[in-house]
């Protein structure tokens, strides 16, 4: 710990803003999903006038500024590197504001709040912020990363709901702008609101989001299509788009390793399949807002006369049987697939995303060409698949873990095949961090990667958070 | 005409590349509703590598370039300026490539396609752009606009459907780069495309665009809802995003003054209001892409249903009538009002935007106030009122028009209302141009400005087109 770093933001923003004792760091230097880093100190500023000090007080003594929101990234962005000499920038105590705009649809929120704050707050409007995730991220992490999750089919990512953002630039005033308020339709000069959004920390400090939120549906069907494989699932989603038409809010993709993993080791889960499993499953979702009437047909049954249709078409081939019932259960599947993954072994984790229509030749492709290039890692693949998005997660045997060189071949593979054959991206909805720099710097063409940098450098007179493009350009 | 540019010019990219003759400049000079202005010269190349050599040819030399589409804007961008020394940049012949992805619901297409040609080639896919204008612009046009239109409460803008744009950096080089392609979810890093939409053509030239398009709707139904005033429009509009949930696709306001200015001027046009014109009608659309099947009740039906409701509730009671019916005579009515408000006089625009929840003030207050300080004009205001967008036009006598004194009052007097009292936009979807650059600098805070300014210098050695964000920060 360095005591005059302490004692100089002390001053700044009052004690009780810092946390400074070992055993209080841990929970900011831990990461969710990867090895986190360690920071000399963690300021905790309860506005963003303090936010402002901090930045340009950092700017001012080039001390590097690292910063959190929930901490649940997973790429290496959230937490300080391994120096211990970075200040970590704790947004959490934003909670304010907390607003809620029923008619215009919108909230504006402190960047600190969680979104299982802003959806409690909106229960009772019957309103909610749509981005469906396993974690509780805040609303500044949100907007930093452009959180994407299962229901983007429907609405899209964060990017989609962001109708403005307060931000404090890294100059030497530490300024505080604000990019666009509350509007739907504003077209008035360049939108910088839309550059900041995914940056991470790198163009400033995001410490308010104003975004749109959308009414909370009030039936939900689902069913899940066993299939012969994730070649049979697209023109299923075509199908579902049209005939599905605009009550179509998920099409989730699970490999049967993944099912296979997730059915072992999620608590209470009760296996919807008589027989073995399938190779490839379809979620596959309907809701509607609308409150169901006397004399309407339940969602499900509509869900059950839209796939039957489809099983009656050309297509329809590919289908083993399609298994209907509440949707819960079928989340429970989809949503212990992590978990069940970990428990089998160490996960290699990528989050992949296509154009839809190259989904199965990269699937194919990768499938044949790993098992035999890497026959001892196991191939658990799911996602969104309706977006393109795939968690293409590997396991290998916990007993026999792979070298650091191993690793780093496989990884290689990965990416060459997704990126450079398939014009995949390495990082559909995690965003950029440590973890990814290097995909970065490889497979971002120079142009592009100096126009980046030229932009930070138009924003920050020096970089915060885990990714410098200035350096990288 | 400069000979010297024309022959320079010409040894880049070809004669035939040119336009020079006063009669064939003509279409390029005149605007769509404003002044329009006077080109040097015209240049129309063919291919993107043609497009950077003109650029780096522009920038090397210090001339202005103006950068047009299909010369619909209506902010005094698409022209050049008065001076008679720029070069029109014309994309019109970026007319390959043409491709479409069924699967990936993406086109992508050469900058100077229209929309027009997009849809038709669609047509046979059962897809479309769902961007819903009065003009027919091109692609290119539409992402430096980011146009919005009539259908955005469904759709959104063009930034939600564009997923990659290839461009020419205003540089010494004309460096052509690629901004994303194809994927629905790539967050690898500044999203650069996203600061582009919007730009006009200030941080370069768009030469293609990649973008999403959609199921085409297979059934529609429409309804004019007859109020009391645009307050009864608001909670019809929760209403209906909730109980008429994802199928609403439009919710369009109109004042009784453009109602009557339509129906008086559009030819062939019959009223179905059979008593006296109510004080304001909202056009709600329904559409779905799912067929009509045997034994559906038709949309129509389930319009009226949800209409009903709405009656029933306590917010029902600003209702004067519902007329449902086939929607082309209803939409024929709505895209009538433009043509309408010119033939009764000279218009004076604003392309206005709010939050929904302040759309019944403004409203209010502005009618009050400029009744009383400026009673020759005549408020004919209409709007996409469900994305908080407003047509606020106003009309005088063709007899006695204002001078220009009294004209920069009202203009003065309805932005003093409408931005700083109410926070609205500008410029909610015609963009910004020579016509509005002085809202961007008195509205937009300085430190933006400055923001912008520097941003546009890290895309570009010399600014192109309308608006340089550099002179303005």
């Amino acid at each position: 710990m360095n005591v005059q770093l302490a004692a100089d933001l002390a001053g700044l923003v009052g004690d009780d803003a810092l946390v400074e004792a070992p055993e209080d760091l841990a929970a900011y230097d831990q990461a969710a999903r990867y090895e986190g880093g360690r920071a000399a100190l963690v300021v905790r500023p309860r506005t963003p006038a303090s936010v402002a000090a901090i930045v340009a007080w950092c700017v001012g003594h080039q001390v590097d500024l690292a910063v959190q929101g929930a901490n649940t990234g997973l790429v290496g962005a959230s937490t300080a590197d391994a120096s211990g000499r970075q200040v970590l920038l704790s947004l959490e105590r934003l909670q304010s504001p907390l607003e809620v705009d029923p008619v215009n649809r919108s909230v504006r929120a402190g960047a600190g709040v969680r979104l299982s704050a802003v959806n409690a707050v909106l229960e009772t409007h019957r309103l909610f912020l749509p981005i469906d995730l396993g974690a509780d991220p805040t609303v500044g992490g949100m907007a930093a990363t452009n959180t994407g999750g299962a229901r983007f089919i429907r609405y899209g990512d964060m990017r989609r709901q962001v109708l403005g953002l307060e931000m404090v630039l890294a100059d030497a005033a530490g300024t505080i702008v604000q990019l666009r308020r509350g509007l739907r339709k504003d077209n008035t000069g360049l939108d910088l609101r839309q550059v900041v959004i995914g940056a991470g920390a790198a163009l400033g400090v995001i410490t308010a989001v104003e975004f749109e939120v959308h009414p909370r549906p009030a039936q939900t069907a689902a069913a899940l299509v066993l299939l012969e494989d994730l070649e049979a699932a697209l023109p299923l989603l075509s199908h579902m788009e049209r005939e599905g038409g605009e009550l179509l809010s998920a099409f989730e993709g699970m490999s049967r390793a993944a099912l296979s993993a997730a059915l072992a080791h999620g608590p209470g889960l009760r296996s919807p399949f008589s027989g073995p499993l399938p190779p490839y499953a379809v979620l596959v979702e309907l809701s509607t807002t609308r409150s169901l009437k006397p004399g309407d047909a339940s969602l499900t049954n509509h869900l059950e006369e839209v796939l039957a249709d489809w099983l009656e078409t050309d297509d329809g081939g590919g289908a083993i049987d399609i298994l209907t019932g509440a949707p819960e259960p079928l989340w429970a599947i989809r949503h212990a697939i992590s978990e069940g993954l970990r428990a089998k072994g160490p996960v290699i984790g990528f989050d992949l995303a296509f154009r839809r229509s190259d989904l199965a030749a990269f699937r194919r492709t990768a499938v044949t060409r790993l098992a035999v290039a890497f026959p001892e890692f196991e191939i658990c693949d799911f996602g969104h698949i309706g977006d393109g998005g795939v968690h293409f997660n590997l396991v290998c045997d916990p007993e026999a873990p792979p070298t650091a060189d191993r690793l780093s071949q496989l990884r290689e593979a990965v990416y060459e095949i997704a990126c450079l054959q398939f014009g995949g991206s390495f990082s559909g909805e995690h965003g950029l961090g440590r973890a990814n720099l290097a995909q970065y710097r490889a497979l971002t063409p120079a142009p592009v990667r100096g126009l980046a940098a030229r932009v930070q450098e138009a924003f920050a007179h020096r970089a915060l958070g885990a990714v410098d493009f200035a350096a990288l350009g």
